[in-house]
């Protein structure tokens, strides 16, 4: 689930008088080339395991767009949880009977339970569960993404992007730290915070985040440089909830994306990118938060704006 | 209070599954120049009347506006209760003491009481209050304005505008009883509504009409023509909410106001007008919304945002 940490919850996000802390422990197994003896990292094997991940959330959006971008699709069979789910797990409540085809389980608990019969941390996505057992082998957003480039690398596409430039690598980093803790958990911070203190801090490394963000695009195409790397789709995952959710439901609304030239630009730049906006689902981001965080929009209600229709104009900087 | 209905809820103003419907029930006495014999209507008296109005609230804002233009300063005086109240009644929080100066009471349900002992009905601003007797008059704040201006007009400064040309009348009741309909209690149909085809109807509804104005406001510098009239009264204390709270506490959000390049050029054009601006706060505006509609807004945190600074740029129509 989008907050890593939503589970039991009963849409309750926020804790009155408290900032929002993201519980950051997931399952540490990996899928790599070789496994270490003595870990319990997976194989990497065409055909063995499956992405489970929602269109709506946007750390499961973050690996639908990296394994299409590199052609693993073929490889990786991919479920998609529908955009609400309930206090205890995400749901495949829009396949046919409400079951994953291959899984045959109606929530990605049943994959995490199966492995961890114990387990009581967030149910998230993205996870990816070994097709053989049913069992879930890793949770973790940011190494699934990784793994998924440098460990599969021999199935990627000829005409992969290099999501991780080596020469680049140290900025990227740093880079990509940053968008974290300010721009992907930062709108997190902003709407579950719990008290105005928590918000208006919360409020204020936002934006000072995007205006480094805004700055920085005004010198380049993307953010490292004239190619795609994996920090873009790390930021654009962010972006293109901003106007639609974040603004209104998660108070970030010192203006909207469509007012900060650069950063309007750059995500309807990478919008149009095969890959990008063709694995954004609009109307499931907006179900997911409005209809999930009902702490926080108690009746439900999903708004009907914004008009999204310039995500498809010209961005002027292709 | 801006609701009008608003007394009494607990913070409670949607009704699940159900549409909004604002009670309309005010008290019906007037100040005239001649009263009727036979009515309970009251005389116009310079230094009798208070005018008590919030500047959080759009209706009141309206009257607080007129007093203005017309230069009513120093024969109508003036209380103004804070943007937040309980269930019960808008109060005097803001003055020292927490009463009126004037009226030496900490609520304004106090006047009510004073003449209606059982008044079960809301306690809303506008109000105006006898300050002979401490008792309310009327808080019909359509009639309100409209004898602001017609039953004061000899107090009324030289230079006053002409807020209800004779030779537009007709026109002008039109164009205000659509104003009132979709978007001055439209804006409050969307942000009440109880269910979402309630809220989705109501969200058509409102755009329609403000696309109908930013269209008419193409041919013209103010509604009716070239001068101000009352109807541009009623239309701006709606608009000057509209990013602040009506965009994101009430789900108007197929645009903000500064994306419809003629109603904010309007909308700016006004409040950069003597009378229109200097009246307008909007702390106490976002203050309103966000802490009083506990239903809407659970925790009561008041956005940051947005970014206001544009009200002061040039609107390009003077």
């Amino acid at each position: 689930m989008s907050e890593h940490s939503e589970h039991d919850k009963g849409g309750v996000y926020s804790t009155k008088g408290k900032a929002f802390e993201r519980d950051s422990n997931y399952i540490t197994t990996r899928i790599v080339v070789d496994p270490e003896p003595g870990t319990n990292d997976f194989p990497v094997e065409p055909g063995r395991y499956r992405l489970i991940a929602a269109y709506a959330c946007p750390w499961a959006n973050r690996s639908i767009i990296v394994r299409d971008l590199l052609g693993l699709g073929d490889v990786i069979s991919m479920g998609n949880p529908g955009p609400t789910h309930d206090a205890d797990s995400w749901t495949f409540d829009l396949d046919p009977g409400g079951v994953d085809p291959v899984l045959g389980i109606p929530r990605l608990k049943d994959a995490y339970l199966k492995r961890f019969p114990d387990y009581s941390r967030g149910i998230t996505v993205p996870a990816i569960v070994d097709e053989t057992t049913g069992e879930v082998v890793t949770n973790d957003f940011a190494q699934i993404t990784e793994d998924l480039f440098f460990q599969w690398k021999q199935y990627h596409r000829a005409d992969a992007p290099d999501l991780w430039p080596t020469d680049r690598r140290d900025e990227m980093e740093e880079v990509m730290r940053r968008v974290y803790t300010e721009v992907n958990n930062g709108v997190y911070r902003c709407g579950f915070a719990g008290s105005q203190e928590a918000y208006d801090a919360a409020y204020d490394r936002l934006f000072t985040a995007l205006d480094w963000l805004e700055e920085r695009l005004g010198g380049s195409r993307f953010l490292m440089g004239d190619a795609i790397t994996e920090a873009d789709i790390r930021l654009f995952t962010t972006l293109v909830r901003f106007d639609p959710v974040y603004h209104g439901h998660f108070k970030c609304n010192r203006n909207k994306l469509t007012e900060m030239v650069n950063l309007w630009g750059y995500a309807r730049d990478l919008y149009q990118l095969p890959g990008f906006g063709d694995n954004v689902r609009f109307d499931q981001i907006k179900d997911h938060y409005y209809k999930v965080h009902l702490d926080l929009n108690p009746l439900g209600i999903v708004p009907k704006g914004p008009d999204l229709s310039g995500w498809t104009t010209p961005s002027g900087r292709g």
